[in-house]
């Protein structure tokens, strides 16, 4: 929301696109909505300084959305590895409402990419989700601005919480240090095989679960080993890799951690960077490096999703 | 044209485009027109064949748009530096025609951008040219992809030509035998530039004159330096560097030849390959790597721009 005001005379002078924002849920807050317009800000202070009975509460996402007037659903619910609920409902919820769905959450692609897709193009409505891989990143816009290619496979570092423990094991921390120091691992190492399932699932629209990602975690590498494969000018990256295979359909897929030798560019990926590289026909090679993102990198992610629902 | 042949079937089922060849024109063959179709193939075997008359000649660019009722124009004469031309008029001229422009020229987006894009927008058509810089990679649409970003600057490497030529100098041939491995060097090292003058004039939405950029080739370094950078694990490469400065609308940019250390992605950037560093306000490093692009890589960007201008 900051970067949404931040960013107001752009949006208006350059994209044609004024906002107001007339409904906020939270678990706290409960669900607020006014379709004159809400202080987010005022709103969001209140609620960090003391739980409030908010003015208008609902029962649920469908009359909050209604008691909204909502064109466009911002959906940021925490990410449910096995069903990718509640970020399911609630943008199918806004798709029906007739609003543009914009998520960061990974979940309701690995769970439910095509009945969504589906559902948004009946409605005429878009389902957005540029913030789930590579925070902000233009991934999935960048392959609707490679028509007709022919994506045959992929590898990358796309979970940044690992990355940044293996730099800190490298510099001498025991993993269970380097964790701490990382803050949260998310959801253990779920991270990465969920993105690598999202970009399979988006990319070469072959549903994938997750279960059939051949997934290994870094926990299990010593701090000794770590720092010894930096030291040989290989270092562990945890590696995400998708592969075609011959079969109608197929793809092998694997994440687990992989020394990588200098002359692949990924062995340079360090801390809260994170690197892709495509093969397609066309282009044998593509890669995209994302170094050291900014803090305000996957609300950008969201804010471009609204450029996108709004021209 | 091949490609275009090639994806006929995907352009039809994917993106509901069809499309036939109505006119071709160039030196050999001059003005061809038929609305009711050319078989491309063949126009172009029998002039590899045997220099003819052909079957309808005009007088010009104008009258050999209207009688081949052009929708869209491919235009993909070669490059002249100083002037654009004669791209910038055949260009003017599809806009004014009613078609969409696509060129794999840079020379019409140093010389005439504004003029072109405000042309086409006025005319509700579109003005495409991302075969320009990176052969087919699209990196203006990216930035399209990128809305209310600010970019602060670029460095990359753009030009293949020279960068083979510093690859076989470091294996071992002086400047003139792998000059003349690399066959063409195309304008003699211009081209790194007028693709940094593209970048800039589009994406940072400043017009620069190639005379602003200050410009030094390889062509002073010898072989002995090369190889001895090389080996000191900072090898040279041509690299395109621009930057915004405090002043409005004020830009620095440079292509000359820097040793780059191997910490840097660019120093693993050899033969065909290419690599572009942008640095903006949301994403201070975004990076874009386009390994041994294949054969069709630039007339895949003219295919794309086909796509875009179909949509």
């Amino acid at each position: 929301m900051q970067l949404l005001k931040d960013r107001e005379q752009e949006l208006r002078d350059r994209h044609g696109i004024t906002f107001r924002i007339t409904g906020i849920a939270s678990r706290r807050l409960g669900w607020i909505s006014d379709p004159s317009g809400i202080d987010a800000r005022g709103a969001a202070d209140a609620s960090s300084a003391m739980p409030q009975q908010p003015a208008h509460t609902l029962s649920g996402i469908q009359d909050w959305l209604a008691a909204a007037q909502a064109d466009v659903l911002f959906e940021a619910t925490s990410l449910n590895v096995h069903t990718g609920q509640p970020a399911v409902d609630h943008i199918r919820a806004a798709l029906n409402h007739g609003a543009h769905a914009i998520t960061a959450n990974k979940g309701p692609i690995v769970h439910a990419y095509r009945e969504l897709r589906d559902l948004a193009a009946a409605k005429n409505k878009r389902f957005l989700f540029e913030s789930t891989v590579m925070d902000g990143v233009p991934i999935f816009s960048f392959f609707d601005q490679l028509p007709a290619i022919r994506l045959q496979g992929f590898h990358g570092i796309l979970n940044s919480t690992t990355n940044v423990i293996l730099t800190e094991m490298e510099n001498g921390l025991t993993f269970d240090e380097a964790r701490k120091k990382a803050q949260s691992l998310g959801i253990a190492g779920y991270d990465a095989a969920v993105k690598t399932a999202a970009l399979i699932t988006v990319l070469m629209d072959v549903p994938i679960k997750l279960e059939e990602i051949e997934r290994k975690g870094i926990r299990n590498l010593s701090a000794e080993a770590v720092r010894a494969a930096k030291k040989d000018a290989r270092p562990y990256k945890l590696i995400c890799r998708a592969k075609k295979t011959n079969e109608e359909q197929g793809i092998t897929a694997t994440v687990r951690p992989e020394q990588i030798p200098q002359t692949d560019p990924m062995s340079q990926i360090a801390g809260t960077s994170s690197y892709i590289y495509f093969e397609t026909d066309i282009f044998p090679g593509l890669a995209l490096t994302e170094e050291n993102p900014g803090l305000y990198a996957t609300a950008y992610g969201m804010l471009a999703d609204f450029v996108r629902a709004g021209t």
